[in-house]
């Protein structure tokens, strides 16, 4: 009965979203190859008023989670980086130790910014400067990014680093979207760029630590408060060119309230990649659990017997739960697994979804709905939401009429993507019908 | 009882998203200002390989509807507009009339394109040219718009077409995002480009439709197999400077899966800003009616007593509804509504939500949900979601413990706002508990 497919493979965290291969060699080699320190400098001193939102944009939440948050995350989970350096305006100081607590950021360290993103930059440098905090120690690479970058991807982050210890500075690249013109001062089009011949300049950059530090201390109060690119310091105080290396499109920055939009549904795409399916052993569940496997071919679906101690190691694997059974009071299993998440600490970064699936073998099949029973499951779903654990029901009757039993399981199947997939707080609780 | 507030006013296309007042002025001034005739040439031959989709990026579906849908529509609804010309591959022929018979784009014009974007904006041209055809009379400007850009503005189309008119050519800006640098040809920085110099060159851009037929009649085959910019063609060969307009961020172009999610999130915000709640005559439900609108206090809502004729009005002015009823049976009135869209028209290009409110005035609310009643309220929302009405329903229990009362309706707001602004086909047809 337990139908392995790639459920041990499923990245889950989004910054792993594309070339999962490539991760998984980048994670070999990048222990391997990085035998020296590395930190991260993300400067979020912001204010987002491209944004048109009242909060800073790297403050702004993607399923209750910080956007920042996502973005400490993608480095913090590599084992050949250190201590990744916020950077943050003196009003958001509070806020960002709290993140930094709540979601047990244990490699950052918060700082205060300057003026501007250059002021801001050279602060997170300076805090590593100091030879006395044995806690940050000088590293011989810095990695600069932005905080609002969440979906920065381990390969690149070893080729920034590799380039930036052998050339001294290195940058992320994309090709150009639109036509870059040059302007009159009156406002007509002066001449067209060549696009084969320029790069948009991203981030993440990377950098040897003397180098960058030297050139923050060599460079002009204009620089400091006009200039926006790293590179250019390097080059100018430093004579550095740097090496720039071609980075995916996921790099992108989130700048405007549709790219929140944007990033939620990678990271709810990402999230809905899995599921394990848990049926227990009555025939008719197993029945139904294999239907419903066979219909969700669009994720990796695992089926397991119970959602005991043994199978812990299932259970860390995705962060979608689909409880089949057969006798109405059953999802007190539910309980169990919701308290086990807290315990384990599983729905600390990401929500975790749990569908409880009754499957009626009556012919009663609404009427046996007490109310008692219904006020039980509700109730349980608003205490382990707490928790970070989105708790949904469906029922779905049983028939041997094969047509409507087919009927039934593919709308057991729509209805389980959709939860899955919005992971809508507003809707746990709930009892559904197939 | 009937409390007007905004709704006369809500925009209900995404095109007008944004700059409410300055859409309304440029409204009155389009067809003033406009007094000669402007065509539209919409290339969309390409095959979105960018998009890491199958289907080319034009044809991918928002609400069930092709991209390229909203993008005609931003157009077609302008009066002072008249041909919009989609240029389209040979093999996506017959699904783009399809798209154009389904959505009832009376003012579009299908032709082939060529092998390049250049070719097909000439072929979408020449459309044009043969004074025999009626159908097609020459236009004096001509815009040239992106297929992918669904959110272009009426202010900014009139822009960029009274500047066509009086310089030859015109052409929507943006400010660089990222900074543009020169690379060498071993890939390191070569220098960085003075930011403020620049501009982003997007679409529309307008043209004298002489001035850009010329210019694709004399220019040379490299610039159609490697061109990408009609401005510097108008330039080049017709000695015609463009005149410059900075357009808003909406203008960006749909050019990666994301960018669907962030253009999906854009369009489903808009349809939910406004909602009409019909209450009938019974004072609870009066009451219920008037709780839920203060709650929904981020929408603009209208009461109503009834959905019948003499509302004609409110019904087109929303495509969000609430129906509060206190006796079980009384969704058949929702029938009657969802019929009337079908009839007029109103959920043919965004689908409709009605949210049937059941409040239950007896104590014994879940076991008074009949099995049959149900059915029947399922196989209706299956029956109308043909028709593009999405149907829900949610069950309230009447109380007179005021705490117990305001949580619950507080649960049924968070929950009705899930409902409109998801607008998920698969949990139509669910009766929900507040």
């Amino acid at each position: 009965m337990l139908k392995r497919r790639f459920i041990f493979h499923m990245p889950l965290d989004p910054g792993c979203l594309l070339e999962r291969d490539a991760e998984r060699s980048a994670d070999r080699l990048g222990c391997a190859a990085v035998d020296f320190p590395v930190a991260v400098v993300l400067p979020a001193g912001g204010s987002g008023e491209r944004m048109g939102l009242a909060t800073p944009k790297q403050f702004c939440t993607i399923l209750n989670r910080p956007l920042i948050s996502f973005t400490i995350q993608a480095f913090e989970r590599l084992s050949w980086i250190g201590t990744v350096v916020v950077v943050v305006a003196k009003e958001n100081h509070d806020l960002m130790l709290n993140i930094v607590q709540k979601c047990n950021h244990t490699k950052a360290k918060v700082v205060h910014g300057g003026t501007s993103r250059h002021r801001s930059i050279f602060s997170g440098l300076q805090a590593f400067s100091s030879t006395t905090d044995s806690l940050t120690p000088k590293p011989k690479v810095v990695i600069i990014h932005d905080a609002v970058r969440p979906f920065v991807e381990e390969d690149l982050l070893l080729k920034i680093t590799l380039a930036a210890k052998e050339q001294g500075a290195s940058g992320a690249i994309r090709p150009l979207v639109s036509t870059v013109i040059a302007t009159t001062s009156e406002g007509y089009l002066d001449h067209s760029l060549e696009r084969a011949k320029y790069r948009a300049s991203e981030m993440p950059q990377g950098f040897l630590y003397d180098i960058i530090f030297q050139a923050y201390q060599r460079c002009s109060e204009f620089d400091f408060e006009f200039g926006t690119e790293c590179l250019h310091l390097a080059l100018q105080y430093c004579g550095t060119n740097a090496k720039l290396i071609e980075g995916p499109p996921t790099l992108w920055k989130v700048t405007y309230k549709r790219d929140l939009a944007a990033a939620e549904a990678i990271i709810k795409e990402t999230l809905s990649m899995s599921a394990c399916i848990i049926a227990g052993a009555e025939a008719e569940a197993v029945e139904l659990a294999k239907a419903l496997q066979k219909n969700l071919n669009m994720m990796e679906t695992d089926v397991i017997q119970c959602a005991k101690e043994s199978n812990t190691e299932y259970l860390s694997k995705t962060r979608n739960f689909i409880h089949i059974s057969t006798t109405a009071s059953n999802f007190l299993g539910t309980l169990d697994m919701a308290k086990r998440f807290e315990d384990t600490d599983h729905a600390r970064l990401y929500p975790v979804v749990v569908v409880w699936v009754q499957l009626n073998m009556t012919k009663q099949s609404v009427d046996s709905q007490k109310t008692d029973e219904l006020t039980a499951f509700r109730s349980l779903a608003s205490e382990v939401i707490q928790g970070n654990v989105l708790l949904y029901g469906i029922q779905i009757d049983h028939t041997k009429v094969p047509e409507q039993w087919e009927r039934s399981v593919e709308r057991l199947t729509q209805i389980t993507v959709a939860l899955i997939r919005d992971r809508n707080a507003a809707l746990t609780g709930q009892l559904l019908h197939a």
